[in-house]
Protein backbone atom coordinates (compact mmCIF):
# COMPACT_ATOMS: atom_id res chain seq x y z
CA UNK A 1 0.00 0.00 0.00
CA UNK A 2 1.30 3.23 -0.85
CA UNK A 3 0.97 6.25 1.73
CA UNK A 4 0.12 9.89 1.43
CA UNK A 5 4.01 10.33 2.84
CA UNK A 6 5.44 8.12 0.64
CA UNK A 7 3.99 9.69 -2.26
CA UNK A 8 4.59 13.08 -1.11
CA UNK A 9 1.89 16.19 -0.95
CA UNK A 10 2.84 17.51 -4.44
CA UNK A 11 2.78 14.05 -6.21
CA UNK A 12 -0.41 13.20 -4.23
CA UNK A 13 -2.68 16.49 -5.52
CA UNK A 14 -1.34 15.85 -8.94
CA UNK A 15 -2.59 12.32 -8.72
CA UNK A 16 -5.95 13.46 -7.05
CA UNK A 17 -6.50 16.12 -9.47
CA UNK A 18 -6.49 14.09 -12.77
CA UNK A 19 -9.42 12.25 -11.21
CA UNK A 20 -12.03 15.38 -10.79
CA UNK A 21 -13.27 18.07 -13.32
CA UNK A 22 -11.41 20.88 -12.45
CA UNK A 23 -11.53 22.90 -15.84
CA UNK A 24 -14.56 25.06 -16.89
CA UNK A 25 -14.21 28.20 -19.53
CA UNK A 26 -15.27 30.78 -16.50
CA UNK A 27 -11.94 29.36 -14.90
CA UNK A 28 -8.77 31.38 -15.34
CA UNK A 29 -6.49 29.82 -12.43
CA UNK A 30 -7.60 26.55 -11.38
CA UNK A 31 -6.12 24.34 -8.59
CA UNK A 32 -2.61 24.50 -8.09
CA UNK A 33 -1.92 28.65 -7.84
CA UNK A 34 -2.40 30.19 -4.64
CA UNK A 35 -5.61 31.03 -5.34
CA UNK A 36 -8.44 29.94 -7.91
CA UNK A 37 -9.67 33.00 -10.09
CA UNK A 38 -13.08 32.58 -12.06
CA UNK A 39 -15.29 34.97 -13.83
CA UNK A 40 -17.45 37.50 -11.58
CA UNK A 41 -18.84 40.40 -13.79
CA UNK A 42 -16.90 42.18 -17.16
CA UNK A 43 -14.97 43.96 -15.18
CA UNK A 44 -14.11 41.33 -12.01
CA UNK A 45 -13.10 38.24 -10.63
CA UNK A 46 -13.53 36.33 -7.77
CA UNK A 47 -10.73 34.41 -5.60
CA UNK A 48 -11.57 31.64 -4.28
CA UNK A 49 -9.09 29.88 -1.69
CA UNK A 50 -9.02 27.28 1.05
CA UNK A 51 -6.54 27.27 4.24
CA UNK A 52 -5.86 24.93 6.88
CA UNK A 53 -3.81 24.66 9.94
CA UNK A 54 -4.09 21.67 12.97
CA UNK A 55 -3.24 21.75 16.12
CA UNK A 56 0.38 20.33 16.75
CA UNK A 57 1.35 20.59 13.01
CA UNK A 58 0.58 24.56 12.41
CA UNK A 59 0.83 25.57 15.86
CA UNK A 60 1.18 24.36 19.63
CA UNK A 61 -1.60 22.94 22.00
CA UNK A 62 -1.32 25.59 24.92
CA UNK A 63 -0.45 28.16 22.26
CA UNK A 64 -2.34 31.60 23.25
CA UNK A 65 -5.49 31.15 20.50
CA UNK A 66 -6.20 34.63 20.04
CA UNK A 67 -2.72 34.57 17.77
CA UNK A 68 -4.13 30.85 16.13
CA UNK A 69 -6.88 32.92 15.04
CA UNK A 70 -5.21 35.72 13.75
CA UNK A 71 -2.81 33.81 11.20
CA UNK A 72 -5.80 31.12 10.29
CA UNK A 73 -7.39 34.84 8.33
CA UNK A 74 -4.34 36.22 7.77
CA UNK A 75 -2.91 33.28 5.65
CA UNK A 76 -5.73 33.76 3.46
CA UNK A 77 -5.95 37.39 3.06
CA UNK A 78 -2.05 37.38 2.35
CA UNK A 79 -2.83 35.42 -0.46
CA UNK A 80 -5.91 37.69 -1.96
CA UNK A 81 -3.13 40.71 -1.69
CA UNK A 82 -0.71 38.47 -3.43
CA UNK A 83 -2.96 38.42 -6.22
CA UNK A 84 -3.49 42.14 -6.08
CA UNK A 85 -6.79 41.43 -4.79
CA UNK A 86 -8.77 41.61 -1.51
CA UNK A 87 -11.20 39.17 0.79
CA UNK A 88 -14.47 39.57 1.04
CA UNK A 89 -16.80 36.42 2.04
CA UNK A 90 -14.94 33.78 5.09
CA UNK A 91 -16.34 30.13 5.67
CA UNK A 92 -14.72 28.63 8.88
CA UNK A 93 -15.08 25.23 9.98
CA UNK A 94 -13.39 23.83 13.01
CA UNK A 95 -13.42 20.40 13.94
CA UNK A 96 -12.77 19.33 17.81
CA UNK A 97 -12.52 17.22 20.20
CA UNK A 98 -15.44 17.57 22.76
CA UNK A 99 -13.58 18.44 25.73
CA UNK A 100 -12.20 21.43 23.67
CA UNK A 101 -12.19 24.74 25.53
CA UNK A 102 -14.97 27.23 24.78
CA UNK A 103 -12.48 30.23 26.22
CA UNK A 104 -10.07 28.58 23.59
CA UNK A 105 -12.17 28.56 21.63
CA UNK A 106 -13.54 32.34 22.28
CA UNK A 107 -9.72 33.43 22.09
CA UNK A 108 -9.49 31.63 18.73
CA UNK A 109 -12.66 33.52 17.39
CA UNK A 110 -11.40 37.06 18.76
CA UNK A 111 -8.05 36.93 16.86
CA UNK A 112 -10.09 35.93 13.58
CA UNK A 113 -12.34 38.98 14.31
CA UNK A 114 -9.34 41.26 15.20
CA UNK A 115 -7.64 40.03 11.71
CA UNK A 116 -11.08 40.48 9.57
CA UNK A 117 -11.69 44.16 11.20
CA UNK A 118 -8.34 45.21 10.54
CA UNK A 119 -8.10 44.21 6.59
CA UNK A 120 -11.58 43.17 5.82
CA UNK A 121 -13.79 40.24 5.50
CA UNK A 122 -17.23 39.29 6.42
CA UNK A 123 -18.11 35.61 8.03
CA UNK A 124 -20.55 34.11 6.10
CA UNK A 125 -21.36 30.82 7.29
CA UNK A 126 -19.25 27.93 8.94
CA UNK A 127 -19.82 24.39 10.27
CA UNK A 128 -18.21 23.15 13.86
CA UNK A 129 -17.72 19.04 13.80
CA UNK A 130 -16.65 17.09 16.75
CA UNK A 131 -13.23 14.62 16.66
CA UNK A 132 -13.12 11.34 17.73
CA UNK A 133 -11.94 11.07 21.29
CA UNK A 134 -7.95 12.15 21.44
CA UNK A 135 -8.50 14.24 18.32
CA UNK A 136 -6.11 17.61 17.41
CA UNK A 137 -8.18 20.48 16.31
CA UNK A 138 -8.81 21.29 12.49
CA UNK A 139 -9.58 24.68 11.46
CA UNK A 140 -10.43 25.24 7.75
CA UNK A 141 -10.64 28.17 6.32
CA UNK A 142 -12.58 28.96 3.15
CA UNK A 143 -12.70 32.07 1.57
CA UNK A 144 -13.44 34.38 -1.77
CA UNK A 145 -12.28 37.87 -2.56
CA UNK A 146 -12.47 39.92 -5.66
CA UNK A 147 -9.61 41.70 -8.09
CA UNK A 148 -10.58 44.25 -10.55
CA UNK A 149 -9.24 42.46 -14.27
CA UNK A 150 -7.09 45.35 -14.52
CA UNK A 151 -5.60 44.58 -11.43
CA UNK A 152 -5.02 40.60 -11.43
CA UNK A 153 -1.12 39.71 -11.03
CA UNK A 154 -0.40 36.29 -11.53
CA UNK A 155 2.80 34.13 -10.42
CA UNK A 156 3.36 32.94 -14.39
CA UNK A 157 4.02 36.00 -15.86
CA UNK A 158 7.49 37.31 -14.85
CA UNK A 159 9.57 38.20 -17.95
CA UNK A 160 13.18 38.00 -18.96
CA UNK A 161 15.32 40.78 -17.50
CA UNK A 162 12.29 41.66 -14.61
CA UNK A 163 14.02 42.45 -11.45
CA UNK A 164 13.14 40.19 -8.25
CA UNK A 165 11.68 42.27 -5.32
CA UNK A 166 10.81 41.42 -1.57
CA UNK A 167 9.12 43.40 1.12
CA UNK A 168 9.88 43.44 4.37
CA UNK A 169 12.85 41.46 5.79
CA UNK A 170 13.19 37.23 5.68
CA UNK A 171 13.67 34.67 8.32
CA UNK A 172 12.65 33.94 11.97
CA UNK A 173 9.31 32.43 11.53
CA UNK A 174 10.55 29.32 13.05
CA UNK A 175 10.91 31.17 16.77
CA UNK A 176 7.46 32.34 17.21
CA UNK A 177 7.01 35.18 13.93
CA UNK A 178 4.83 32.97 12.01
CA UNK A 179 2.07 34.00 14.61
CA UNK A 180 2.04 37.75 13.85
CA UNK A 181 1.54 37.50 10.44
CA UNK A 182 1.29 41.48 8.97
CA UNK A 183 -0.38 40.46 5.24
CA UNK A 184 1.67 43.17 2.39
CA UNK A 185 -2.35 44.13 2.06
CA UNK A 186 -1.96 47.73 0.75
CA UNK A 187 1.27 47.25 -0.71
CA UNK A 188 -0.41 44.70 -2.50
CA UNK A 189 -3.32 47.07 -3.85
CA UNK A 190 -0.88 49.29 -4.56
CA UNK A 191 1.67 47.76 -6.70
CA UNK A 192 -1.08 46.50 -8.67
CA UNK A 193 -3.00 49.86 -8.90
CA UNK A 194 0.72 51.21 -10.30
CA UNK A 195 1.21 48.66 -12.89
CA UNK A 196 4.40 47.85 -10.98
CA UNK A 197 4.46 44.19 -10.46
CA UNK A 198 4.71 41.90 -13.68
CA UNK A 199 4.25 38.66 -11.28
CA UNK A 200 3.57 38.40 -7.68
CA UNK A 201 3.37 35.51 -4.74
CA UNK A 202 3.36 35.55 -1.22
CA UNK A 203 6.61 34.06 0.27
CA UNK A 204 4.75 30.99 2.73
CA UNK A 205 7.38 28.37 2.23
CA UNK A 206 10.45 30.70 2.07
CA UNK A 207 12.26 31.94 -0.77
CA UNK A 208 14.19 28.74 -1.14
CA UNK A 209 11.19 27.30 -2.28
CA UNK A 210 8.68 29.72 -3.14
CA UNK A 211 11.17 31.69 -6.02
CA UNK A 212 11.64 28.27 -8.17
CA UNK A 213 7.76 28.15 -8.08
CA UNK A 214 7.28 31.80 -9.50
CA UNK A 215 10.20 30.91 -11.81
CA UNK A 216 8.85 27.75 -12.88
CA UNK A 217 5.60 29.15 -13.68
CA UNK A 218 6.93 32.02 -15.53
CA UNK A 219 9.16 29.47 -18.00
CA UNK A 220 12.33 31.25 -16.41
CA UNK A 221 14.68 31.28 -14.12
CA UNK A 222 16.50 33.59 -11.80
CA UNK A 223 19.83 35.13 -10.23
CA UNK A 224 20.24 36.16 -6.91
CA UNK A 225 22.71 38.74 -5.31
CA UNK A 226 22.80 36.84 -1.98
CA UNK A 227 23.75 40.08 -0.06
CA UNK A 228 20.91 41.99 -0.93
CA UNK A 229 18.53 39.11 0.38
CA UNK A 230 16.99 41.24 3.52
CA UNK A 231 17.26 39.36 6.79
CA UNK A 232 15.07 39.76 9.61
CA UNK A 233 16.87 40.19 13.09
CA UNK A 234 19.53 38.01 13.47
CA UNK A 235 19.41 35.64 11.10
CA UNK A 236 21.63 34.18 9.15
CA UNK A 237 20.78 33.71 5.57
CA UNK A 238 19.40 29.71 5.58
CA UNK A 239 17.04 30.68 8.08
CA UNK A 240 16.01 33.58 5.81
CA UNK A 241 15.42 32.14 3.13
CA UNK A 242 14.53 28.59 4.20
CA UNK A 243 12.50 29.29 7.62
CA UNK A 244 9.45 30.20 5.41
CA UNK A 245 6.13 32.13 6.86
CA UNK A 246 6.83 35.07 6.16
CA UNK A 247 4.10 36.24 4.32
CA UNK A 248 5.87 39.17 2.91
CA UNK A 249 5.11 39.56 -0.99
CA UNK A 250 7.53 38.30 -3.87
CA UNK A 251 7.31 39.87 -7.04
CA UNK A 252 9.19 41.10 -10.22
CA UNK A 253 9.42 44.08 -12.02
CA UNK A 254 9.97 45.77 -15.23
CA UNK A 255 14.01 47.33 -15.26
CA UNK A 256 12.38 50.32 -17.17
CA UNK A 257 10.72 50.87 -13.73
CA UNK A 258 12.06 50.22 -10.74
CA UNK A 259 13.75 53.46 -10.60
CA UNK A 260 10.34 54.75 -10.61
CA UNK A 261 9.57 52.27 -7.81
CA UNK A 262 12.07 52.63 -5.47
CA UNK A 263 11.82 56.45 -5.45
CA UNK A 264 7.75 56.47 -4.59
CA UNK A 265 8.32 52.85 -2.29
CA UNK A 266 9.06 54.98 0.74
CA UNK A 267 6.80 57.91 0.06
CA UNK A 268 3.63 55.47 0.38
CA UNK A 269 5.24 52.64 2.50
CA UNK A 270 8.07 54.40 4.96
CA UNK A 271 7.74 51.53 7.70
CA UNK A 272 8.05 48.49 4.87
CA UNK A 273 10.98 47.96 3.65
CA UNK A 274 11.86 46.87 -0.18
CA UNK A 275 14.70 45.07 -2.15
CA UNK A 276 15.75 44.20 -4.93
CA UNK A 277 17.61 41.11 -4.61
CA UNK A 278 18.02 39.54 -8.28
CA UNK A 279 16.80 39.36 -11.77
CA UNK A 280 14.89 36.14 -14.33
CA UNK A 281 16.74 35.36 -16.82
CA UNK A 282 16.57 32.33 -19.23
CA UNK A 283 15.70 28.95 -17.17
CA UNK A 284 18.90 27.63 -18.47
CA UNK A 285 20.87 29.77 -16.99
CA UNK A 286 19.04 29.45 -13.51
CA UNK A 287 20.55 28.91 -9.93
CA UNK A 288 18.39 26.45 -7.87
CA UNK A 289 17.95 26.93 -4.28
CA UNK A 290 18.07 23.83 -2.86
CA UNK A 291 18.22 24.95 0.93
CA UNK A 292 21.74 25.38 1.14
CA UNK A 293 23.50 28.60 0.51
CA UNK A 294 26.42 27.22 -1.58
CA UNK A 295 24.18 26.75 -4.47
CA UNK A 296 24.19 30.75 -4.95
CA UNK A 297 27.74 31.59 -5.81
CA UNK B 1 -13.64 25.03 32.35
CA UNK B 2 -16.65 24.86 30.17
CA UNK B 3 -16.15 22.60 27.45
CA UNK B 4 -18.07 22.50 23.45
CA UNK B 5 -19.97 18.93 24.58
CA UNK B 6 -21.14 20.68 27.89
CA UNK B 7 -22.11 23.96 25.92
CA UNK B 8 -23.69 21.98 22.97
CA UNK B 9 -23.82 23.09 19.25
CA UNK B 10 -26.15 25.54 18.73
CA UNK B 11 -25.15 27.63 22.10
CA UNK B 12 -21.36 27.35 20.95
CA UNK B 13 -22.33 28.62 17.53
CA UNK B 14 -24.22 31.65 18.40
CA UNK B 15 -21.15 32.21 21.52
CA UNK B 16 -18.46 32.90 18.72
CA UNK B 17 -20.55 34.41 16.38
CA UNK B 18 -21.54 37.35 18.79
CA UNK B 19 -17.44 38.14 18.49
CA UNK B 20 -17.21 38.20 14.70
CA UNK B 21 -18.36 40.75 12.09
CA UNK B 22 -20.85 38.65 10.37
CA UNK B 23 -23.07 41.49 8.72
CA UNK B 24 -22.79 43.26 5.64
CA UNK B 25 -24.98 44.99 3.29
CA UNK B 26 -24.44 42.92 0.58
CA UNK B 27 -25.19 39.76 2.58
CA UNK B 28 -28.49 38.63 2.61
CA UNK B 29 -28.31 35.28 4.66
CA UNK B 30 -25.24 35.19 7.15
CA UNK B 31 -24.21 32.11 9.46
CA UNK B 32 -26.98 29.94 10.57
CA UNK B 33 -28.85 29.38 7.34
CA UNK B 34 -28.52 26.26 5.01
CA UNK B 35 -26.04 28.49 2.71
CA UNK B 36 -25.17 32.38 2.72
CA UNK B 37 -26.33 34.42 0.46
CA UNK B 38 -24.51 36.88 -0.88
CA UNK B 39 -25.21 39.92 -4.12
CA UNK B 40 -23.66 38.72 -7.05
CA UNK B 41 -25.09 40.83 -9.79
CA UNK B 42 -28.49 42.43 -10.57
CA UNK B 43 -30.48 38.99 -11.23
CA UNK B 44 -28.12 36.63 -9.52
CA UNK B 45 -27.31 35.65 -5.62
CA UNK B 46 -24.39 33.81 -4.94
CA UNK B 47 -24.75 30.98 -2.37
CA UNK B 48 -21.56 29.99 -0.02
CA UNK B 49 -21.41 26.95 1.92
CA UNK B 50 -19.43 24.86 4.10
CA UNK B 51 -19.42 21.01 4.98
CA UNK B 52 -17.55 18.94 7.14
CA UNK B 53 -17.16 14.71 7.99
CA UNK B 54 -14.87 13.34 9.96
CA UNK B 55 -13.78 9.67 10.35
CA UNK B 56 -15.43 7.22 12.72
CA UNK B 57 -18.28 10.64 13.23
CA UNK B 58 -19.95 10.77 10.23
CA UNK B 59 -18.69 7.36 7.99
CA UNK B 60 -16.45 4.46 9.55
CA UNK B 61 -12.80 3.67 8.92
CA UNK B 62 -12.92 1.23 6.32
CA UNK B 63 -15.94 2.15 4.48
CA UNK B 64 -16.15 2.58 0.68
CA UNK B 65 -14.48 6.07 -0.02
CA UNK B 66 -15.79 6.03 -3.34
CA UNK B 67 -19.31 6.62 -1.46
CA UNK B 68 -17.94 8.68 1.09
CA UNK B 69 -16.74 10.96 -1.42
CA UNK B 70 -20.10 11.16 -3.04
CA UNK B 71 -21.42 12.21 -0.02
CA UNK B 72 -19.28 14.81 0.85
CA UNK B 73 -20.02 16.51 -2.96
CA UNK B 74 -23.99 15.27 -2.29
CA UNK B 75 -24.53 17.09 0.85
CA UNK B 76 -23.78 20.48 -0.31
CA UNK B 77 -25.42 20.27 -3.57
CA UNK B 78 -28.63 19.31 -1.62
CA UNK B 79 -28.32 22.49 0.22
CA UNK B 80 -27.29 24.51 -2.63
CA UNK B 81 -30.89 22.94 -4.42
CA UNK B 82 -33.00 23.61 -1.11
CA UNK B 83 -32.23 27.39 -1.70
CA UNK B 84 -33.14 26.84 -5.70
CA UNK B 85 -30.11 26.80 -7.04
CA UNK B 86 -27.21 24.85 -7.94
CA UNK B 87 -23.63 24.54 -7.15
CA UNK B 88 -20.74 26.03 -9.15
CA UNK B 89 -17.16 26.23 -7.52
CA UNK B 90 -15.98 23.46 -4.72
CA UNK B 91 -12.75 23.64 -2.81
CA UNK B 92 -11.94 20.32 -0.93
CA UNK B 93 -9.51 19.95 2.02
CA UNK B 94 -8.46 17.09 3.19
CA UNK B 95 -6.83 16.58 6.65
CA UNK B 96 -5.26 13.10 6.67
CA UNK B 97 -2.47 10.66 8.66
CA UNK B 98 1.24 10.56 7.17
CA UNK B 99 -0.21 6.75 6.89
CA UNK B 100 -3.17 7.32 4.88
CA UNK B 101 -3.30 4.80 1.71
CA UNK B 102 -3.49 6.93 -1.10
CA UNK B 103 -5.46 3.93 -3.44
CA UNK B 104 -8.73 5.13 -0.90
CA UNK B 105 -7.84 8.79 -1.49
CA UNK B 106 -8.14 7.96 -5.19
CA UNK B 107 -11.46 6.34 -3.93
CA UNK B 108 -12.54 9.26 -2.43
CA UNK B 109 -11.69 11.65 -5.17
CA UNK B 110 -13.86 9.08 -7.64
CA UNK B 111 -16.86 9.40 -5.48
CA UNK B 112 -16.61 13.20 -5.36
CA UNK B 113 -16.00 13.14 -9.26
CA UNK B 114 -19.06 11.12 -10.04
CA UNK B 115 -21.46 13.54 -7.56
CA UNK B 116 -19.90 16.55 -9.39
CA UNK B 117 -20.53 15.51 -13.01
CA UNK B 118 -23.55 14.07 -12.46
CA UNK B 119 -24.84 16.98 -10.74
CA UNK B 120 -22.57 20.08 -12.39
CA UNK B 121 -19.86 21.69 -10.41
CA UNK B 122 -15.92 22.01 -10.23
CA UNK B 123 -13.03 21.55 -8.32
CA UNK B 124 -11.13 24.91 -8.31
CA UNK B 125 -8.69 24.25 -5.36
CA UNK B 126 -8.03 22.62 -2.12
CA UNK B 127 -5.47 22.36 0.52
CA UNK B 128 -4.09 18.91 1.33
CA UNK B 129 -2.58 18.90 5.32
CA UNK B 130 -1.35 15.86 7.56
CA UNK B 131 -2.75 15.38 11.11
CA UNK B 132 -0.19 14.24 14.35
CA UNK B 133 0.02 10.38 14.67
CA UNK B 134 -3.41 8.53 15.18
CA UNK B 135 -5.48 11.60 13.82
CA UNK B 136 -8.62 10.49 11.76
CA UNK B 137 -9.45 12.12 8.61
CA UNK B 138 -10.99 15.19 7.99
CA UNK B 139 -13.22 16.22 4.99
CA UNK B 140 -14.43 19.81 4.39
CA UNK B 141 -15.86 20.92 1.94
CA UNK B 142 -16.39 24.72 0.70
CA UNK B 143 -18.45 25.33 -2.29
CA UNK B 144 -20.27 28.47 -4.29
CA UNK B 145 -23.42 27.85 -6.02
CA UNK B 146 -25.53 30.61 -7.82
CA UNK B 147 -29.75 31.28 -7.54
CA UNK B 148 -31.44 33.43 -10.06
CA UNK B 149 -32.71 36.11 -7.47
CA UNK B 150 -36.77 35.25 -8.58
CA UNK B 151 -36.18 31.97 -7.95
CA UNK B 152 -34.21 31.84 -4.34
CA UNK B 153 -35.95 30.39 -1.35
CA UNK B 154 -35.55 30.61 1.88
CA UNK B 155 -36.49 28.44 4.81
CA UNK B 156 -38.31 31.32 6.95
CA UNK B 157 -40.83 32.40 4.43
CA UNK B 158 -43.66 30.21 4.90
CA UNK B 159 -46.82 31.40 5.32
CA UNK B 160 -50.26 30.13 7.93
CA UNK B 161 -52.12 28.11 5.81
CA UNK B 162 -49.18 26.73 3.85
CA UNK B 163 -49.61 22.87 2.91
CA UNK B 164 -46.15 21.25 4.32
CA UNK B 165 -45.06 18.61 1.56
CA UNK B 166 -42.03 16.26 1.27
CA UNK B 167 -40.46 14.44 -1.41
CA UNK B 168 -38.95 11.04 -1.13
CA UNK B 169 -39.38 8.49 1.60
CA UNK B 170 -38.18 9.01 4.86
CA UNK B 171 -35.80 6.86 7.40
CA UNK B 172 -33.13 3.98 6.76
CA UNK B 173 -30.38 6.17 6.70
CA UNK B 174 -28.98 4.68 9.45
CA UNK B 175 -28.75 1.30 7.60
CA UNK B 176 -26.40 2.77 5.21
CA UNK B 177 -28.63 4.65 2.71
CA UNK B 178 -26.65 7.39 4.44
CA UNK B 179 -24.16 6.92 1.78
CA UNK B 180 -26.54 7.07 -1.17
CA UNK B 181 -27.70 10.73 -1.30
CA UNK B 182 -29.83 11.60 -4.54
CA UNK B 183 -29.81 15.61 -3.78
CA UNK B 184 -33.36 16.48 -5.47
CA UNK B 185 -31.73 19.11 -7.65
CA UNK B 186 -33.99 19.21 -10.63
CA UNK B 187 -37.26 18.83 -8.21
CA UNK B 188 -35.71 21.93 -6.16
CA UNK B 189 -35.13 23.80 -9.72
CA UNK B 190 -38.37 22.84 -10.96
CA UNK B 191 -40.44 24.00 -7.79
CA UNK B 192 -38.32 27.55 -8.03
CA UNK B 193 -39.18 28.45 -11.44
CA UNK B 194 -42.32 27.02 -10.92
CA UNK B 195 -43.13 29.31 -7.94
CA UNK B 196 -44.71 26.47 -5.79
CA UNK B 197 -42.76 27.09 -2.74
CA UNK B 198 -43.29 29.12 -0.19
CA UNK B 199 -39.98 28.08 1.76
CA UNK B 200 -37.87 24.96 1.28
CA UNK B 201 -34.76 23.30 3.29
CA UNK B 202 -33.06 20.02 3.11
CA UNK B 203 -33.86 17.42 5.14
CA UNK B 204 -30.21 16.56 6.81
CA UNK B 205 -31.17 15.67 10.64
CA UNK B 206 -34.66 14.29 10.38
CA UNK B 207 -38.09 15.67 10.33
CA UNK B 208 -38.71 16.13 14.08
CA UNK B 209 -35.55 18.33 13.74
CA UNK B 210 -35.89 19.79 10.46
CA UNK B 211 -39.03 20.78 10.21
CA UNK B 212 -39.07 22.79 14.07
CA UNK B 213 -36.31 25.21 12.45
CA UNK B 214 -38.45 25.99 9.58
CA UNK B 215 -41.54 27.05 11.17
CA UNK B 216 -39.58 28.61 13.91
CA UNK B 217 -37.87 30.87 11.50
CA UNK B 218 -41.00 31.60 9.37
CA UNK B 219 -42.47 32.60 13.00
CA UNK B 220 -44.90 30.11 12.45
CA UNK B 221 -45.89 26.40 14.25
CA UNK B 222 -47.01 23.23 12.27
CA UNK B 223 -49.57 20.36 12.26
CA UNK B 224 -48.62 16.98 10.87
CA UNK B 225 -50.84 14.06 9.64
CA UNK B 226 -48.72 11.15 11.25
CA UNK B 227 -50.27 8.60 8.98
CA UNK B 228 -49.36 10.56 5.67
CA UNK B 229 -45.59 10.69 6.20
CA UNK B 230 -43.49 8.60 3.74
CA UNK B 231 -41.66 6.26 5.26
CA UNK B 232 -38.87 4.07 3.35
CA UNK B 233 -38.80 0.58 3.23
CA UNK B 234 -39.88 -1.05 6.67
CA UNK B 235 -38.97 1.95 8.93
CA UNK B 236 -41.22 2.74 11.31
CA UNK B 237 -42.54 6.16 12.10
CA UNK B 238 -39.92 6.95 14.80
CA UNK B 239 -37.32 6.04 12.08
CA UNK B 240 -38.90 7.86 9.53
CA UNK B 241 -38.41 11.18 12.09
CA UNK B 242 -35.61 10.80 13.45
CA UNK B 243 -32.42 8.77 11.57
CA UNK B 244 -32.00 11.87 9.70
CA UNK B 245 -29.62 12.39 6.24
CA UNK B 246 -32.58 11.81 4.43
CA UNK B 247 -31.60 15.01 1.72
CA UNK B 248 -35.49 14.97 0.81
CA UNK B 249 -36.76 18.43 0.44
CA UNK B 250 -39.35 19.72 2.93
CA UNK B 251 -41.14 22.60 1.53
CA UNK B 252 -44.56 24.64 1.80
CA UNK B 253 -46.96 25.56 -0.80
CA UNK B 254 -49.98 27.76 -0.88
CA UNK B 255 -53.33 25.55 -1.04
CA UNK B 256 -54.60 28.18 -4.04
CA UNK B 257 -51.45 26.01 -5.99
CA UNK B 258 -51.14 22.61 -4.30
CA UNK B 259 -54.36 20.96 -6.60
CA UNK B 260 -51.74 21.99 -9.58
CA UNK B 261 -48.81 20.94 -7.67
CA UNK B 262 -50.13 17.54 -7.17
CA UNK B 263 -51.56 17.21 -10.86
CA UNK B 264 -48.37 18.64 -12.27
CA UNK B 265 -45.98 16.55 -9.75
CA UNK B 266 -46.02 13.19 -11.36
CA UNK B 267 -46.14 14.27 -14.76
CA UNK B 268 -42.53 15.70 -14.22
CA UNK B 269 -41.20 13.18 -11.93
CA UNK B 270 -42.28 10.23 -12.22
CA UNK B 271 -40.10 8.32 -10.05
CA UNK B 272 -39.94 10.68 -6.88
CA UNK B 273 -43.02 10.24 -5.06
CA UNK B 274 -44.32 13.90 -2.96
CA UNK B 275 -46.41 13.65 -0.09
CA UNK B 276 -48.18 16.64 1.79
CA UNK B 277 -48.39 15.67 5.62
CA UNK B 278 -49.80 19.03 6.78
CA UNK B 279 -50.20 22.39 7.56
CA UNK B 280 -48.67 26.10 8.43
CA UNK B 281 -50.09 26.77 11.81
CA UNK B 282 -50.06 29.68 14.19
CA UNK B 283 -47.06 29.01 16.48
CA UNK B 284 -49.09 28.87 19.55
CA UNK B 285 -50.85 25.79 18.00
CA UNK B 286 -47.49 24.15 16.58
CA UNK B 287 -47.39 20.43 17.83
CA UNK B 288 -43.41 20.15 18.53
CA UNK B 289 -41.94 17.24 17.94
CA UNK B 290 -39.43 15.84 20.06
CA UNK B 291 -38.34 12.90 18.64
CA UNK B 292 -41.13 10.63 19.55
CA UNK B 293 -44.31 9.73 18.15
CA UNK B 294 -46.88 10.70 21.28
CA UNK B 295 -46.09 14.49 20.67
CA UNK B 296 -48.27 13.84 17.22
CA UNK B 297 -51.35 12.65 18.02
Amino acid sequence: MTTAQQLGEDALISRLLTRVPCAHPEMLVGPGDDCAVVEHSRTLWQLLKTDAIVENIHFSSGENMTRVGWKAIARVISDFAAMGGYAQWFLITIAIPTNQSVLELENLYDGMSQCLKKYGGTLSGGETTSLPDGGKMVISIAATGIVEKRRLIKRSTARLGDCICVTGRLGGSLVGRHLDIVPRVNEARWLSNQNFATAMMDLSDGLAKDLPRLAQSSHLGFQIDSTKIPRHGSCNIEQAIGDGEDYELLFTVSPRKITALLREWPIHFPDTSLSCIGKMVDSADSMILHGGWDHFS
